[in-house]
């Protein structure tokens, strides 16, 4: 199957020379995500071509892929307003949002126009929402029933709005006086209970799971795999239900979530676009402020480095291993930090365990730090006998200089890049801001400080 | 909701010292993942000691919980063999085969003797296949009907078999003859068609979506978000159904590959276990191989600094800036890296994409080396004229050799760094292994270089 997907930009490509019936033709077999990912790849002009050429319904679906995200503004700014205004009257809620939180301010207005008064208002309740919380991700078509119905009135009425709605593997039953939610129910369990029972007694008796608005999308998405839901209810403070949030939501911002973290760890703002869609100024922009601030941080380096200035010049060979050294406590640091963002993200650890972390982190690097260490005293050693270079005849000071360092260097690397983390989440950030090269900075100016010291302790009366 | 979580543990630890009835009840008005969730941070004996205090039913599911993975050995060797047999027939056969990868081998024997003839049978199938594949990640309950049933029968059947199976929502259609697949349908498409109608001609007539034993995770996690299925079925070769992976299984998966890739890009093994739960010595072992190899390569730097001692001894002020420039090359690699691990992922990119991606990222890097460079060129020549260092009359001659470095080795770093994942993949490695200290290694190295030959074309007469 996965074949489809590869091809799929070709095979538009290919159909749109073909004369109009066939195409209609050949794209009402290709399924709705093949389509919208074809489309992704091609010029805005050919794909709005494509999807004139789509019987309503299967343009609707297209139209309601969370892949086409990117690219529905421009197509619609192609279209005439009867025709954009079905397209996005027909879109699920959820979509809707994403796509208006797209539109630039200008288009907005003129396409609400478009649109069904009700429709309207829906969507700009939702706008109002932040686009990574609850409220963001959620839609409104979700299936409720009163709490007096039975089993058999349920399922019926599910028969009947299956079409319509988002998912109707998770029934809502409300309250009839206050529309307040007093349980869910899956349809499983419907389908296998007596006919004939209230459907509010069917199940696990027990009150139902719920987030707010305002609850993280990523916590969302933890609550949902941890209790093995389909969906999630979004309810107010009196427990009316808003919306849903539904197990396929969950997946788009897990996978967004995750391509956050890794652009944040490498040390950038995230980027809002696929890498190929975002133009030259925001990348620039979106990488130019970090690297910017790393620089600055790292401007003391030299400040510490001009305060060795004596050491480097009686001994340049001092200098060689200033990378060497330096890396190591950076790499191992960024081992810690990305273990302990995980496991603060996984909720294995909490605030008060850094403690705990850093207890263990320290007797890591350690031994990290003399791994390293004997192998870098080695080095020197031999080079030394076999030739290779000339250290001197103070070689085995020199030698012990670094493998000490080293053992300090990367304890501290473990330890700094093991707590950044929690520094990051007590002062209010998100732990995944604690990047890579964040962390390199912050040990490479310590690193050459004890490097120098360690330096300053076995060499003063040789070298120094 | 959400607060449950948190106190689960300090709640099964108060009710522990209760009277047994107690406990029993509070219990069973928890929820499954609840009490898996406090389980997971109690010591094994009051764990299994709580578990030994539930109903069968309710220790049947809290024991099918992916979080209490890392804890279910350990709390079977604590029971008796008929409740540990009984427990282990009650999970879900994805769980069974995870369960029995975790068993030291010596205890495997003995618990697989425990077990039922027909659950020790699937259960060797099962565990045939690797963790990380689809096989590796089925199930094997799954609703299959014959193509010739009416909806009418395929409901009826569904109503009856509904509490066993993994999941009823997608119903697998097989062809009676040769028991090959031939469609999937979906309950929600059953519900709401008519109840004399063929099941087989219910929903969308296309082939349905597959996925082979053997299939990646992430593959399948991205077809099953794709298509927005709630499970995609396994099939061999002649599309016979091997089993199931669902939706939850896959964001189990999503999220163990998440984590699994931080902890690469952040430079190490991927751990199989969460931070706390890993030995001093497997900690050690999964950080060491990286850490080494990185020390290793990056002991080129200092081969390389050997090469210029000459230059260091003549002008010392030049070792002042290596940390700076050489670490600003490392972290636009790291923003590289990262951006095009990710757009690989996703299949944003392509591996014929390299060039595109070489040609953006070049511009972007000589614009970002160029902003690093004025502020460099800057820093140097006020800190000369507000007289906080002297770097000697030829100053602004190692200022413009400190800002032009910066624009190449930026600028290289960007180009290295998005080349990178590129290269991995080619060689059939994992892109996400490409992690950001090997991309500051890479970088290291030729930033030296760089920020040499830089100095020797502009400084050779005055100061080298």
């Amino acid at each position: 199957m996965p074949q489809i997907a590869h091809t799929a930009t070709s095979e538009l490509l290919y159909l749109l020379h073909q004369d109009p019936a066939e195409l209609r033709e050949a794209l009402a077999e290709m399924r709705p995500a093949d389509i919208a990912e074809g489309l992704r790849d091609l010029p805005t002009d050919a794909a709005a071509k494509v999807m004139a050429a789509l019987p309503f319904d299967l343009a609707a679906e297209v139209f309601d892929e969370p892949e086409l995200a990117h690219h529905r503004c421009g197509m619609l700014l192609r279209m005439d307003d009867p025709t954009a205004g079905q397209l996005i009257d027909a879109m699920s809620s959820d979509q809707q949002a994403d796509l208006f939180r797209e539109i630039p301010e200008g288009e907005r207005k003129r396409l609400l126009k478009v649109l069904p008064e009700s429709a309207r208002e829906s969507l700009k309740q939702l706008l109002k929402y932040a686009p990574e919380t609850a409220g963001g991700i959620m839609t409104t078509e979700f299936a409720s029933i009163p709490a007096n119905w039975t089993v058999e009135q349920a399922l019926r009425f599910i028969s009947e709005v299956g079409r319509a709605k988002e998912t109707i593997y998770a029934i809502y039953i409300l309250d009839p006086s206050n529309e307040k939610l007093v349980r869910v129910v899956s349809l499983r369990e419907l389908v296998v209970a007596r006919r004939d029972a209230n459907a509010v007694e069917v199940g696990r008796q027990q009150p139902p799971i719920t987030v707010s608005s305002d609850t993280d999308r990523e916590e969302v998405a933890r609550i949902i795999s941890k209790y093995n839901l389909l969906a999630v209810p979004v309810v107010d403070d009196e427990m009316h239900v808003l919306g849903i949030v539904t197990v396929d939501d969950v997946i788009d911002a897990l996978v967004s979530e995750h391509t956050e973290d890794a652009q944040k760890f490498g040390g950038m703002e995230a980027l809002d676009a696929p890498y190929m869609d975002i133009s030259f100024l925001s990348m620039i922009r979106k990488r130019a402020g970090w690297l910017c601030a790393l620089f600055l941080s790292e401007m003391l380096t030299a400040t510490a480095m001009q305060r060795f200035q004596g050491e480097i010049e009686k001994a340049a060979v001092l200098a060689m291993f200033i990378p060497l050294v330096m890396s190591s406590g950076g790499n191992s640091g960024s081992q810690a930090t990305s273990l302990v963002i995980r496991a603060l993200a996984l909720r294995e650890l909490k605030l008060r365990d850094w403690w705990r972390i850093a207890l263990r982190e320290l007797p890591t690097g350690l031994t990290l730090g003399a791994i390293l260490g004997v192998i870098g005293f080695t080095r020197i050693v031999l080079w030394q006998h076999l030739h290779i270079f000339n250290y001197g005849i103070h070689y085995l000071l020199l030698a012990i200089t670094v493998g000490l360092a080293l053992v300090g260097i990367v304890a501290f690397g473990s330890l700094a890049g093991s707590m950044l983390p929690f520094v990051m989440k007590r002062v209010g950030f998100d732990p995944a801001s604690a990047s890579a090269p964040f962390v390199a900075t912050l040990v490479d100016v310590t690193g050459l400080v004890i490097y120098f010291s360690v330096a300053f302790l076995i060499l003063r009366g040789t070298l120094l």
